[in-house]
């Protein structure tokens, strides 16, 4: 008597989950497992920010807020754009929401019809593509390789186009290439895009995350895109579960409908804590943080070049290497599995990301400290 | 260039917004507001689940947790079934969410293809049909009146059975009404639809918050059912945004699937909050503040009658009356104007609850101590 509905055939769980449970099964026979596959930072969240929601609670006065969020965090927020950014964003046009994710389902719900085209980058985040199957929409995988630093151009969007396009994604910086676009870049896709009638959704979850450049935002330049962020990344509040996006004036109002009936109203005590993300003494916490990324990122990297990882764009943000395996295995996912049994290294294959020679690429996140990171190198070196 | 996907024409937004605006601009002028239109407790969360929360967040490690939920939170869950009704259910078939909202998403995500019809009691939670409508189905209306306490029979179902109908959604107790279905009742309407191939989704939300009758769930006759729940309205921990959902074995892996793009994760913070939710400390004040509810229900009901508000059924569950008001005035709507501005009382209008003679009836919600529910009533009847 099982029905389910169809879309759910087009919709992939994450791979690395498997992965995942082995590494958690050969650890409870005592093994020890380096984890180079999760996708959330291994610090805490900062103490202010804990300090912040603990503070809220001692009342236990915890109710529902505007479905739009708190206005003196939607408040923050933009005060959070001029100051670091210089970019003016009103107030009204911030939606905070459970997640990242919760903001591109309102995204994808408010402007996806049935049938209609949306371009997404492969490699890419894999949710995006189920979210827009989700309502109906038709996700198109535009591949890009290194050759354009995984990220689309005008000319990939303009040749994929079609009548039924709705609009394009990118990522900046991206999962799983840890690449960035640059704001003259994002300003050719919103014209290419605006010119076809469609709208550009800008994925900013990972910003901030950035390793020898300086972090932007799209909204410097434009006003028309849909841009979507987190508290997750940088600002290390992953299990908080709490984004924000910023969205064109003309869209607030289905917007808000739409974020009633999804989730009533984002979490109370993460929307409390985040007050305290924007504070000097927090985002001095958080770039720390982010040079202690940056010094992984430079010693695995060379570390996995010298092994025969290849990585023909230096990744700039996030913390994701997406490594090239064609030089050492035939398989990524073969090869996941042999790191995983072999060498205690849990990692991410290609497959998770798209359908663009996932069997050649390797996702690794250098989301765990310098010294594992180095020895999980070590490992792999002496298994290969 | 704003271009709306065709469903935001059919989703509403909740009009009780309005009043609650007016309410907002009449406080902020110094006037007394008595807020009988808010659909949550007006306790805080009890100190144990608070202390818990405040107690986890200590070490600041907030990471994502399975999309399913904590293990933990599963078997509490689970124990609770039994304990308190006596059902078995495997915690292999509960799935913790943001809230039950989170639920009814991914519950209608995974059952709902383009043009299959819901059946949903109309009054009912006006999110259930704006849901259906997200993920391309159609809601259709079963309009049900105090003849059979505002609660669908099977011979309604039957009667509005199509080829294209995929289930029933039913509550009890019932938002707006109040209203109860018993466990016979629950079961006939269970095979009226698994007879013709359909799904029943029993929306629990209100579980425990019953007055002179016992709380029962579905779960202890049926379990080809899909059943809602949360932490939200018995456990006093709206703002939490946790909820969960019994469902059919083999429905589990793809409702996995689906929480993964959609949510990652339910929130952290209120996961291990929640696991305080049924210890016995924690169950006392909950059944302590259920008997406050039945005082104010008992106070309150007699005083609406005596000043010409009609209860044709006696509500026996939730925290809410809903008021047959057409001995009093010809429109719901204009009824809740006048309670705003001239006695200061916020209500809902019907309208926010469907179509079926919305401008007949105000939903009063008991949030209130009882002696402002008391002058609430007052005030009213000199307004009147």
């Amino acid at each position: 008597m099982t029905r389910i509905a169809r879309r759910m055939a087009d919709i992939q769980p994450f791979h690395v989950m498997e992965i995942l449970k082995r590494a958690h099964a050969l650890a409870a026979e005592g093994r020890d497992i380096i984890h180079l596959e999760v996708g959330e930072p291994d610090f805490p969240s900062p103490a202010p920010i804990v300090e912040a929601g603990r503070r809220f609670l001692t009342s236990g006065h915890v109710h529902y807020t505007p479905a739009l969020g708190l206005t003196a965090l939607r408040e923050a927020i933009a005060r959070f754009y001029h100051d670091r950014f210089g970019a003016d964003v009103a107030p009204e046009r911030i939606i905070v929401t459970p997640g990242a994710s919760g903001a591109l389902m309102l995204a994808l719900g408010v402007l996806t019809d049935p049938g209609d085209e949306w371009l997404l980058p492969d490699p890419g985040y894999p949710s995006n593509r189920h979210l827009v199957r989700s309502f109906e929409g038709k996700p198109v995988a535009l591949p890009v390789d290194a050759t354009t630093r995984f990220q689309p151009t005008p000319a990939h969007v303009a040749a994929a186009w079609t009548p039924n396009t709705r609009g394009l994604m990118v990522a900046s910086p991206a999962n799983p290439t840890g690449t960035l676009l640059e704001l003259d870049e994002i300003v050719a896709l919103r014209d290419t895009v605006a010119a076809r009638g469609g709208v550009l959704i800008v994925d900013e979850i990972y910003q901030g995350l950035n390793y020898g450049v300086e972090a932007s935002t799209a909204l410097s330049r434009a006003d028309d895109v849909f841009v979507v962020n987190s508290f997750s990344k940088y600002f290390g509040m992953t299990g908080w579960r709490l984004g924000w996006m910023v969205v064109p004036e003309g869209y607030v109002r289905d917007i808000e409908k739409l974020a009633q009936h999804f989730f009533i109203s984002p979490s109370t005590p993460a929307q409390h804590a985040a007050l305290a993300a924007f504070e000097p003494g927090t985002l001095e916490i958080l770039e720390a943080r982010r040079h202690a990324f940056a010094d992984r990122r430079n010693a695995l990297l060379p570390a996995l070049r010298e092994i025969g990882f290849r990585f023909a764009t230096e990744p700039q943000g996030a913390f994701y290497l997406y490594a090239d395996i064609s030089d050492i295995a035939a398989s990524s996912e073969e090869l996941a599995q042999r790191l995983i049994e072999e060498a205690g290294v849990a990692t991410t294959p290609g497959v998770d990301f798209g359908d663009n020679a996932p069997e050649r690429h390797l996702r690794i996140a250098y989301t765990t400290d310098e010294a594992r990171l180095v020895e999980a190198a070590e490992r792999i070196r002496r298994v290969l």
